[in-house]
């Protein structure tokens, strides 16, 4: 039963793939492409596409670079350079002598360099970070040297800092690239410097160069940007090292004509200190400010409108536009109200997990989205001694379980094509990786697999705009403060569930009527968990209401965080359990832990929190505890009034926990009677049914497994090998 | 050497020991007294003192409970029984309909009750905790049943409390006393009610008794009151099990008379809600209100003006007033600004550790004061399967070394003596205990050992208030939030330094000039930490100034946490460390561990911190990081101006961390080339030099250790048996 059903998988045909082509290994390269059945091929930063792709029977996407690129232009004009708020190190001053600040301590001096030029009474400010208020522009001196600022009166025993505008004279990503791979020995690269397409010459230029190339690359099918006008908040220390990373950061978005033009339409005034935010950049992390929110909204609008007339004219050439998720992605907001007005035809981006693939498969408004899958055919890993093929089954077994839920429509690879015919056991795996793919959009007959009937919605500070990219700070890279959190996300890609993402602002004008769940995951004070939008009344008695109606409540970590009025988590009385800081050592609260419960049934093993959350206990004897560790409360469920409350300290993904909380959501939800049809008997194994009949079960794990599946017709065992998945077609199923 | 030097402590002598003794077993108590060396012999509650006193050559303490032990007194006056204000649980309303309140769902009913006699309008209130605000008298209703008050109109999805002032009817350490020990089972014992000396009726009364008593007790030497007025909070909840207890709490202090003097004296009128506070009933753990700390000056002005009238009279009847610390303790304030004016003989309180002994041992404004070691002699440690070896072993060891640094003038034991004679082992380890107690007073020749010439100050909102007294809950018991910092006092209690207690308010004053190193331990949001008072650049600018000025600052767990302007930290900039909530998780900051230094130089094994503190970061890269576990800093260094800082996630208490804090002291203190003098070489040993050139050596473990100290001539190595101690005196040292 088992290789028949596999066999299928191969059967599947060819397509939905790109391949990184480059020049120099022709032969390889047609050899590989009918053995893997691509339908399109790429060039990468820093290769070029050979002539061969004229012959070949595939797409042809071209990499293309909207605001770099150009170093002719970029010098010519330096005042059009990109521009960044930064802020110097704190530095405190001693004793009331003149206190000098170097602004440039900690970053690399090849990447940005403060703005000089600009009018720096209005876009540069000293702050006194003690009493947290600015300086008069009177109260301090730019020296001669263009990077030290002197507080001339400082307080003995007060922290200043300046913020300022700085110039950006690098590219990060080509900057990155450019280190990574050691271009510094290759006398054809240059540092690509970047320049913005907010003023209008440089737009002219950016539009008409565009034209030009349109026309000089017939050969192109697919302009594949990379990205448009801002790149994420990437900046260098002195060491040439990565100093701060914001994959969602606005602060190299700014220009002084963009901050005329908001304070002309938006009647304020930002100041340094808005993108600065004594340090944090606005990072996701933080509750953001209203002042913050109108500049994202308000870059949002103009970079939609421009790359609109770019999309304008590559549809005008006859070509697709694609958009990659990443880079210089900022304002693009694929989530966000004006995307549609981009004009893309395709997203591609970066599968580093299961909710990075739904980031990008759930993008609305294109045709069709391509996940490039990982390893990067990069040195770092396509060395002799590196294991390509364990990062290959790590992103697919993790990208698969999404895929299934939400499929993305191609996969493709990056790279030098060349270093990836080194590992012959590479290019083994990935075609058997393409074959389960295609198989999902073969065998499903093109539908999506059936989902609980109602929906869960993921609720923090974001809401929407944020879909599926909470907990990031780096593109899917594991941050220990992070992954306990993440998991719920992780869990939830690959669920049969319906996922949708509000904010507190939603959760005011009450949760949407199909919303069954809500769920709030985070660490104190973060947007995740709302922090200090818990300080509001109306919100608490919102989603206390919505329980109490029946609602379902599921809480990771910090939820409702915000200490005030006699509790932690302004939900504990939902909850049935609270964050005890020390202000309640006084209270005594017993902990009898209840083992037996629907939500646990599934755990193979003890319950894994990640990192946990220290000190949590129960408000009341009615709370269910349903584990527990040095006399704290690691996982419990409350009801309240007619709805129910899930709390755990922490979340990471794996097999155990993604049951457990689809478990939990089932429960909090009242549909346990409902939930066998929904999963395999074992964790490791998750089960789509589809609705013309089909199930296909699959196996996350690279053990093989034996388990039971449910199935119109009863119980079924199956056997899935290491990474294997089987489809039940018609009367198997 | 060795046994010669024993022999000497063998030789000490006589007094200074307090025995309990009873009726019915007069033999067995005159050999004990004499064996032990017994001075003065005491009753217990629930023991009476037999006739075979007047023969004894000991002086006589008989316990004396001001305010319970006349329930015919009570009975008759239940107008001026003590009150309690209490908050009922927290109750959301669900829908709209009337809210039911049962005040005392949590509370046991035969030790308190809704006091349905007072202005409920004034004295009650319930209270919407969602808005955080009191409702009108208007809004709520009391039932019929006297304990149920229900919301009339209450919103949906809002929490709803009920604070109110409750009858005691109880006194909760002979409830303590009385369901410990069975007495339900007797019928001689009745369960005592309290009253409350704020009414003048009842006042007269015991002055009047106590007349009486000191008349009718002849053979009494010491009055030893167990205590006076006001009991610390202790509420049990129906299971009669500890419900609430709080060592420093004022919730049972109150009485309509005292709040209308209150409110005459302060021109302001205090609230339920100033005592309930939420539900944390002011937690010592609470940054203090004005109102709470205003409560706390009126009762000690109160409680020890009329003490004074009680200890003229014992006086005055040839008796010395000797108070027990604990218990009915509540406005004595043994640190507080009146305390001079009780008028007390001395104090004696139980020994839990090394701190709380220096607390007693500390107390100004006596002339004795008197440990009462552990375990008390009760059925729970004297047992047939009982090891009160263990006990007494574990409290001396840790006792020794603070009463080494400020001697406690006497010890004594407590409880029942006829269960601590079935324990032979016991009475000759006590044997053994006294004679090294009373050789720290011989040998010594009456003078305290040196200390070094600077002082520690430890700095919480509290201040001197509350010396030796931080991180307390219940009287020195262990609690998981709490050892990680209380290990701060508990090794300072046995260090040859000199060390104070400094409120913030003091340092916003200036730090005192012979202050040289100051330490902060606690963590987010306590009043030992801190928590808001740090949201004032004024202080901030103080501690960074007494710093960079060349001052030591010494940080343990979250210290300063307040997060505001760029840090969670609000001394971050000088301690090198800050707490990273996510919101700088885009900051990249490596971390590299420096693993000799000064401080490190004596650990044993790795650095035990406790329950930690996560997520701590570097400010920058001139921290010296000293150890780090999974990315978090766990110990660090820095230099701050003239200054020095030393951070610690957590530091409980044992050898290698009493060891690690005194040699940061000296660091922080820029002091390390003095170290040598003031440490044996072996953590587990320390050492005391006395003014007259004697040297204590004592051995804090149950091991044999053999280590080297430091003497004016030299290096010496001794040996010292399992909890030994050795003097060298004269030409030995």
């Amino acid at each position: 039963m088992a290789p028949q059903a596999l066999g299928r998988d191969d059967a599947a045909g060819a397509g939905r793939l790109t391949l990184p082509i480059q020049t120099g290994m022709d032969a390889q390269v047609r050899e590989l492409m009918e053995r893997l059945g691509a339908d399109a091929v790429r060039n990468s930063d820093g290769t070029e596409l050979p002539e061969l792709v004229h012959e070949l029977a595939a797409k042809v996407y071209s990499t293309y670079f909207v605001g770099r690129g150009d170093n002719a232009w970029a010098d010519a004009h330096p005042d059009e350079a990109t521009r960044i708020f930064l802020s110097s190190d704190r530095v405190v001053a001693t004793d009331e002598s003149p206190l000098a600040i170097d602004l440039t301590a900690s970053w690399f001096a090849e990447q940005v360099r403060p703005d000089v030029t600009c009018d720096t009474a209005r876009w540069w400010q000293a702050y006194d970070r003690t009493v947290g208020e600015p300086l008069s522009p009177a109260a301090w001196r730019l020296e001669e040297d263009g990077h030290t600022v002197t507080v001339l009166e400082p307080q003995a025993g007060h922290a200043y800092t300046v913020s300022y505008l700085a110039t950006q004279t690098w590219d990060p990503t080509q900057m990155y690239n450019y280190l990574t791979n050691g271009w510094d020995q290759d006398p054809t690269r240059v540092k690509e410097k970047p320049f913005d397409v907010r003023h209008e010459a440089t737009w002219a230029h950016v539009r008409a160069h565009l034209d030009g190339w349109l026309r000089d690359h017939p050969e192109v099918d697919v302009v594949r940007f990379t990205t448009f006008f801002y790149h994420f908040t990437l900046v260098y220390g002195p060491d040439a090292k990565e100093r701060f990373v914001d994959w969602f950061g606005y602060s190299a978005s700014v220009s002084v004509p963009a901050l005329e033009a908001f304070e002309a339409e938006y009647g304020y005034r930002l100041t340094p200190e808005d993108f600065v935010d004594a340090g944090y950049y606005n990072s996701p992390f933080r509750v953001p400010t209203r002042a913050f929110r109108d500049w994202i909204s308000f870059q949002h609008r103009f970079v939609t409108s421009r790359v609109r007339e770019l999309t304008d004219a590559v549809h005008a050439a006859g070509k697709e536009a694609m958009m990659f998720l990443g880079d210089n992605w900022i304002g693009t907001e694929p989530y966000g109200e004006h995307f549609a007005d981009a004009g893309l035809d395709a997203v591609v981006g970066s599968v580093g997990s299961g909710a990075t693939c739904r980031m990008i498969a759930d993008i609305p408004h294109v045709r069709y989205t391509e996940g490039r899958f990982l390893p990067y055919f990069f040195p770092d890993v396509f060395h002799p001694d590196g294991d390509p093929v364990a990062e290959a089954n790590e992103s697919w077994l993790q990208a698969r379980r999404a895929i299934v839920r939400s499929p993305l429509d191609r996969i493709g690879y990056g790279g030098y094509l060349s270093l990836a015919v080194e590992h012959p056991d590479f290019i083994d795996r990935v075609e058997e990786i393409v074959a389960q793919f295609r198989s999902l959009h073969t065998c499903s007959g093109g539908q999506r697999p059936l989902a609980a009937p109602f929906k869960v919605a993921v609720i923090s500070s974001w809401g929407r705009l944020r879909s599926w990219m909470t907990h990031m700070v780096a593109h899917a890279l594991w941050y220990r403060q992070t992954y306990s959190y993440i998991g719920v996300l992780e869990a939830l890609s690959g669920l049969p569930l319906e996922v949708s993402f509000l904010s507190f602002d939603d959760l005011r004008e009450g949760v949407p009527s199909d919303v069954a769940v809500l769920i709030n995951a985070g660490g104190t004070g973060t947007a995740f968990s709302g922090g200090r939008e818990w300080d509001d009344p109306a919100l608490v008695e919102a989603v206390n209401a919505f329980i109490a109606r029946g609602g379902g409540f599921i809480g990771v970590g910090a939820p409702s965080d915000h200490p005030r009025d006699g509790v932690t988590f302004q939900l504990a009385d939902a909850l049935g359990v609270d964050r005890e800081t020390g202000w309640g050592l006084s209270t005594n609260r017993p902990l009898e832990v209840q083992p037996d419960h629907f939500i646990t049934a599934d755990l193979t093993a003890s319950f894994d929190d990640g990192e946990g959350t220290p000190d949590v206990v129960v408000t009341g004897h009615r709370t269910q505890v349903l584990d527990a560790a040095d006399g704290q409360v690691r996982l419990a469920a409350s009801h309240f009034g007619a709805g129910r409350t899930v709390y755990a300290t922490g979340l990471p993904y794996n097999a155990d926990n993604s049951r457990l909380l689809h478990r939990a959501i089932f429960w909090a939800a009242g549909a346990e009677s409902d939930f066998e049809r929904w999963a395999a008997v074992d964790p490791r194994v998750e089960v789509a049914t589809y609705p013309g009949g089909q199930l296909l079960a699959f196996n996350n794990t690279l053990e093989p497994v034996t388990t039971q599946v449910h199935t119109p017709r009863g119980p079924r065992t199956i056997h899935l090998e290491a990474g294997g998945q089987q489809w039940l077609l018609g009367d198997d199923a």
